[in-house]
């Protein structure tokens, strides 16, 4: 097979993560005779300060034009602390999110059996939970109209959902749900929220299609709760873009650490395949991020865009194999981790390739 | 003393938990001689019953002239599935909230030692954890104006703040920080929306004036992650009410379980205490709700509406001694507890008084 692959690394850590993803791809490429040429685009941070743009028209066309992005992460401190910023590096991740149509977001969390004591919670709460998130991703509060009133003194966001845009990732959620569990979590704030009371119809009336499939409605805050009480409980979890964004990190404590996970969006077009963590400015630069979460979106990337299943559980089994061999990066070792075991980015790159 | 005092039960275990912080009121009114003259009011879904509305006039005038609201819980079923009622219990809540000019909902969470066995997560992670949460309450998405367009196929919802808003919660929160380890979060998504990045602002200007607390800004997402990863690490957290909302249910996890939770609203008049549960219809009347989070509510009432400090203690003691003794109720029993141990709402309010 002769694929287009754009790496997009993005800031902070993207560089030093996305380059164990592409060397796993190449890897990949080689055992099961496939072709895969890559090209690179700029995108947050390093886009601004080398085009003044967040996401210059040259990236977007690359992603257009390829058959799959493996992404890094965006955003650089310098921003945060300066609410009056006109240009800013998530600016270039919603627009690629918007420009591509990439309106599901599919965030799965798993916990592998070696790292149980890697997370705050205890392992008995933890072992076999198994959640698909799918989170809604060009929508609500993050693209509605916003700005300043009153001379300034007030700011205003506009959250949004029109019926089209909540059936079209109902309709996804409740398909994978037939192929796992048969539940379906649908969470909202419907004792609010306008936009929640839209969002509990369209799915309502999507579950009628879908017999087979259980459904549970929850409002958010109880979510926060149960996925920390008891995360068995869920198995695909649809819920709205803002709700998403904190629901799964708040998850990402169920896989023991962010470090390990990686996440889909798609859509109309090119899939962007990235770990859910972000540019960890922090640790840039000393080679001890974890890259496992950009491997097994490399995984997601070979499985969902391609149909490649036997090549994305490849990589699965090899990152369960060097966490069998007992390889940690610093964010999942613990007490008992020895210390030559504690490898760098590159490090447990090399034993993951292996 | 002699205080007027507003028992609002509410729907559901609302009117278990807030019989047994009465009980535990008339206790403390008669060890410390204080004069404590009761009254009732509707809302919610017995409202609606009732009168047809979730916060009838009549109710809204006894809570304002009252000295302080002792307060239950909203909400039913019923509603919760049907997105096109247009009564609902929780109109009440949040009609109370700003007619009385709530603004700030302190939300302390701290888990009692003889606890540490009933979270999901870990004791090593837990113990020592002892956070103090400022949500903003009369702001945000929920008051701003909502409804449907496009011949009802979308709908939206308006988010606001005002920096007068921002800065009056964010000085009782400063406030607060001194009188503790001078630790302050605040958590918005200023990397998005526009009434984060005035948050953010405010917030920044506020600091100026308390140079001896220590400042930290994070994300929303983060947050939901670092208060499982690492709960200790926070002393207070300012938030605005949506983001207040999911991380103080899941923050409950810190403390065992949401049945230990105890909440003030306070504000410009009357100080509303209630527990940050909700009704819980699924357990209403089998007498089994745990019902020290509002036993806990009331001992935040002496202390925030009455100035009792001591009589406060007594409360919070009698809870722990409770504990100690080894009674629980179901919610926050464990594999350990012995079945004679585990008691009901009445059962166990009586030992508290005790
Ligand atoms: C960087 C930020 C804009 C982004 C989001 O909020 O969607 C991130 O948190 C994510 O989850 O991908
Ligand atoms: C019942 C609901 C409207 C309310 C809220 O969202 O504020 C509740 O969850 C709370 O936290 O008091």
């Amino acid at each position: 097979m002769k694929k287009n692959i754009l790496i997009v690394p993005g800031d902070g850590i993207g560089q030093e993560v996305t380059a164990v993803g592409k060397k796993v791809l190449d890897k990949i490429a080689e055992k099961f005779g496939h072709e895969f040429v890559y090209d690179e685009a700029l995108i947050g941070h390093v886009a601004i300060e080398a085009t003044g743009e967040a996401l210059p028209d040259e990236s977007l066309q690359k992603m257009k034009n390829s058959d799959a992005v493996l992404f890094g992460a965006v955003g650089h401190p310098k921003y945060d602390n300066d609410p009056s910023a006109k240009v800013r590096p998530e600016q270039g991740l919603l627009k690629m999110r918007k420009e591509l149509g990439l309106y599901a977001n599919l965030r799965p969390i798993k916990l592998f059996d070696e790292l149980l004591g890697a997370s705050s919670i205890k392992p008995e709460i933890l072992k076999g939970a198994d959640i698909l998130f799918f989170r809604e991703l060009t929508g609500d509060i993050y693209f509605g109209e916003k700005g300043r009133k009153d001379n300034g003194d007030s700011a205003y966001d506009i959250a949004t959902y029109s019926k089209f845009e909540v059936e079209r990732i109902a309709r996804k959620a409740f398909e994978a749900a037939r192929t796992r569990r048969k539940k379906l979590c649908s969470v909202d704030k419907a004792n609010v929220l306008e936009t929640s009371r839209l969002w509990r119809e369209v799915v309502q009336q999507v579950a009628k299609d879908y017999p087979d499939v259980e459904v549970e409605y929850q409002f958010v805050d109880a979510t926060a709760m149960l996925l920390i009480k008891d995360p068995k409980r869920f198995d695909v979890v649809l819920t709205a873009n803002l709700f998403g964004d904190i629901l799964t990190d708040e998850a990402s404590q169920i896989a023991g650490s962010m470090g390990m996970l990686a996440s889909a969006s798609i859509g109309d077009g090119t899939g962007v395949y990235e770990p859910i963590h972000g540019s960890a400015h922090d640790i840039t630069g000393k080679g001890i991020a974890n890259p496992m979460a950009s491997v097994l979106s490399a995984a997601l990337l070979l499985d969902i865009s391609f149909g490649l299943k036997e090549e994305s559980n490849a990589i699965i089994n090899a990152v369960d194999a060097v966490l069998k061999a007992g390889f940690r990066t610093a964010d999942i070792a613990d007490a008992s981790t020895p210390k030559e075991k504690i490898l760098g980015t590159d490090a447990i790159g090399e034993e993951i390739i292996k």
